[in-house]
């Protein structure tokens, strides 16, 4: 068995996987299908299964695992009812908010804790989850509501400096930073699927090293960046010129609530806005996205995209897309799948940010362009240096 | 220089692709990017330059090129004004409809002529267009409109009874197929960008294989099915089930009214049905196509999809695309490629079909998968085959 | 209270009506609202309340109203489970089809009936339903799958005629007509939801006239039609030329897969096409309307339109229009209201059509013009008329 | 001849207005309706044509009109080519901009005005303009950029007030309410285009009194408010209950440039969301407005709307609607229409705002109600009344 702690646990993606996760154990029949599954280059892979992991987490709000879930309205109420207890039984560590960010205190009544206390917690925490269900491994997801931006400081850089911080409770370092700082020295595959800085900072990343922790991140590609990464491609294979690209979102759900606060979303777009330009090898075009929390659609996320570009004589053509996706469906088997391939590459001695799984997600710690294109041209490189042998 | 003779070159994307050679050697400053340039894989090529390729081909419409051009809509009138000279007098090779095919017809006064007329003209036309302009080396592109189906006759099977067929002027014979036979007699490679059978059949590959000449089609992919292939596996790597994949097209130019007519838009639907099943590797999904003749667009086609989808507990998801094209500018940079590529294999010396060339095209012949991850795969193998020597 | 005889009974947007009574008998917290109740300009009308009415009908389908409604998808589950009993009480005829129709006849197992034995039958059952109910009006609502179109025929004429083509069960009689021709004998007032001729033949309006019989009709209005003629006169109210509107609809119901049928298609869209030339006063346009049988929606009918129009200098503009409704949420409530105002009508005398619920109605029978237009321009002369005196 | 000054008559659709009457003046063939011509209910009236108009402007950009024009785009290149001359003898008036505004200041090299001085500029080129084309009525419209939001102020209450604010140069006055006094003291009547306060404070909609001055406005209906005004009474009209309604605009002309600056967003953005309440009688939805300056739009103006609705049971709905709109050849025929009406209503002596003409603005002046509903009201209520007499 696999241990699972999430950080958000009752959150819309987290409740969306342990509902999935307590189906497949009472056998109910109902599509969870996993990317890794369907793709036969990985058949030879002896991944766990949502049967054999072990799930629970962290969050600031309180109410059950089975009312988390009806309030957010993506588990169909039918697959809620018949697995109500197995759910509600599954392990939750109550904590509270780092500061007095008013966006995240309004979500919860949770008293604030230091954050040398939350840091107590988790570690306590992931020992006792251990314990109680026998586990050996223990893989930490973050799917909470995206941080507000904390700007660059020194305690980010050494490991002194950072424990000092977290000592004096310095605002110098986020809930994120300290949940994966907690992680990492208990051991535990650190996957980052938020904006949020987690682990992305050089003392962590450093020290995931050090203890020998693989880490993944950051920022799931679940819908608008998805496709944006598949058609930016095309337009580049059929020379046509992006001229403009205009992005609009709307969500309701409680990361929607966070993201109307400007500080909050500018964390969210920054990650977003930066696919384009890597993939199109140019950057003379309006690039714009924006995200507007709309609460007649709760979980039922739309996106939609103008596309303004250029063929031959300049002449204009268009393209529009709409997504109207169900965020937690999309984002909750990415998550299991990244469970998955932690496992896998712990289990071959891997640590530190793990690469090859960028196509995950929307701002890929540890690579600098796309990953796929870079797979392709990798491999012709290997195959032209093996021919020349 | 390199000839390229163009089947249906009055229409509108052949000229196109004549007015953009006659701008680039008129030194015009408009965009005219071409794929092959935009992928650096590619950056070591030796490839013919527009300014290198001499154009001329046949039609059953006689205006003069300029004129043609003019009522396409495609090409900016400020660049056709500077280029009507140079445009006016490249070569034109007048030939009649080969049967009575009411849909044709009512394009043109042209009168009809036998198949084996039909062959022989274009046979001399190539030898003439040779002469003319001093050329080694002669290309032909069929951008015709698509034709009624033919079905499957003996006369497909073998030489013997493909040239009694055309003595006879049998019916079993389309044009596309005895423009095909001229060409690859005369030593020429053939390109062709239209769903119609061309070289599709037997003894046309084999003869091109006698004869050393390299194919390749059929059925230029440019709107809606190009997006097609990118949404799809983008499905796909995301575990999302289809369900249905409703497509509709808008278009008004001379190939839109063709297509009006159901005999030819069959040809035309049975090319764009196949794709979706042969990347997702399963077909219970409901998959539709409808084009339909909209004289308010003219060359302007639009397209517009409703993807239905579902993922976990399986929970309805939409995607919605619609796209703006203009459909001559998006097909001409593919046709001027393709010149490029098949001569890059002719001088590697490939004959018969060039399947490397599929992702141009809708219906790939040669070719049974998806390119792209066909050539990954194939790669993947390559890797694995040469470590472990 | 007042009788409700639906024919069609076991289809989605009759069962959503049935299904909308036993929820408000029930008391059941729901939104029901009706157009009259909105309009403040009716708020002193006496109408019937749907708590006052009983309902029934005709079908060839025989399955539970329960069972039925449960498979149109339209009700929500959660509703239908606590009125399941009340509903499978309402009085259901069973009918046989009239003729070799293979579309219709696929629907169900029941046995053919002559047009004869349906007339009988249908009289027979007004009968037992008002005395089962105790009743003394009974209004008759045709939501029936569109019919095949029926050519003129002289039996349409005079009554002799169309009851000798009754005795003689010949094929110029549509079922509709047959089922109106009984309701109207019965003095019942017939409603025609569906673009089916019903009533609409010289025949039965003068058999309503002397029956004293009011008849409204034909087609209910509740979507695509429905935003054409608000965005036709605002076009017209602009200046704005329109030069052409493509509009595709898909449906995965019962009625979609009986539309699939072309001769029950044509009727359909004939029914569509006429709307736009009467409110623009041109007719220099394209206008295309496709239907599309498409399983994977079910109820959940969607519509997508382009329309393309022209302002000063000739400039193009386009508006795209998507419209993802529920076609029986979104007709029902207009096949409640129009009872209220059979009703209504029957008590001030009125006997043959009703002009003046055209806005209800894509072909409104008994007008020749745009409603709310002609309704306004008559109130401006009323007013000139009266102030003149 | 009628006098038109336009405040802002170099933007796009000034411009607009200028070449369309300089080619109706040159007998050139091009489609100019106006709305006003469209209503068989207007046929009697007597309107002055726009070759009976003479038009001129104030502006602190200074380029001619016909380069301009050429740089919003709107008019055809081949239009401005043959009325380059005519266009630019028309009437210019310089002016400065009034204070520090940096949005406005960027957009030209004028040197600022004290208001005072605008309003002398003002009134000495009314008397000018009427002199140099024999005028004796002049009617001013202002189709400037938004102005930013000037909180209320006791100088906006009376002229005693408004006259020494305006004599100490004060910013409690904005340019939109110095152009009207002037105008208003001219005599000339004044149509209020844009979203600015104009003359829209109390002291000016007296003193328009006082002088016998005709007053309409403000900001005009062209794109996504107009189908705003025909969408929320069909929803009314079938007992659809609105949820949510978000709108997002993108635009790439100068308007958009200004827009972008959010003080004068505020303005226009408060414009549009107070029509939905008024028309549907209930403000229990969400309601969003966007506006996104995007350059590679210009002047065509794109908007999508996505809409959600409620029907029986609460099941949801969704409309969605893609204008693709050219904001000047919107605008410029109800300009023009505007000025025709100003002209009736001054000829039939009506001084103050003119409430009649409120379905040409997003905000009518003097009204409170959705002025159409309101008309048929109306209508309904004198039958009423003239019956009963």
């Amino acid at each position: 068995m696999v241990g699972v702690l999430l950080i958000g646990v009752k959150g819309a993606v987290a409740t969306t996987v342990l509902a999935a996760a307590a189906a497949a154990k009472a056998g109910i029949d109902t599509p969870l299908a996993l990317p890794s599954q369907c793709d036969p280059a990985f058949s030879g892979i002896k991944f766990p299964e949502l049967t054999q992991m072990v799930f629970g987490g962290f969050d600031i709000v309180t109410e059950s695992y089975s009312a988390a879930a009806a309030g957010h309205g993506a588990v169909p109420a039918a697959i809620l009812d018949s697995i109500k207890e197995p759910l509600d039984e599954m392990s939750f560590y109550p904590v509270g908010p780092i500061d007095d960010d008013q966006t995240i205190r309004g979500l919860s009544d949770a008293k604030p804790m230091t954050r040398a206390k939350l840091a107590e917690t988790v570690m306590h925490s992931i020992d006792a989850f251990k314990v109680q269900w026998g586990l050996s491994r223990v893989i930490v997801v973050d799917v909470s509501s995206t941080e507000a931006g904390v700007p660059p400081h020194q305690s980010h850089e050494g490991l002194l400096a950072f424990e000092q911080a977290l000592a004096e409770n310095s605002s110098s370092l986020s809930a994120s930073m300290v949940y994966a700082y907690a992680a990492i020295k208990k051991g535990c595959a650190v996957v980052n699927f938020t904006p949020s800085p987690s682990f992305d900072i050089p003392v962590l990343r450093a020290l995931a090293l050090d203890c020998g922790v693989a880490l993944a991140g950051k920022d799931g590609k679940t819908g608008q960046t998805l496709y944006k990464t598949v058609v930016a491609p095309m337009l580049r294979q059929r020379a046509l010129k992006l001229e403009g690209w205009y992005s609009t979102n709307i969500l309701g759900n409680r990361d929607g609530a966070v993201l109307h606060d400007p500080a909050h979303r500018a964390t969210k777009i920054d990650s977003k806005l930066s696919v384009l330009e890597q993939m199109l090898g140019y950057s003379d075009f309006e690039h714009q996205v924006h995200i507007h929390y709309y609460p007649p659609r709760g979980d039922a996320k739309e996106a939609w995209d103008n596309i303004d570009v250029s063929g031959w004589f300049g002449v204009p053509m268009q393209i529009k897309i709409n997504w109207l996706g169900v965020d937690s469906i999309l984002a909750a088997p990415l998550v299991v799948d990244l469970v998955r391939w932690m496992v896998y590459f712990q289990n071959a001695g891997e640590a530190g940010v793990v690469a090859s799984l960028s196509s995950y997600f929307k701002s890929p710690v540890g690579t600098t362009k796309n990953a796929l294109f870079e797979q392709v041209a990798m491999l012709h490189q290997k195959v032209n240096d093996l021919e020349k042998r």
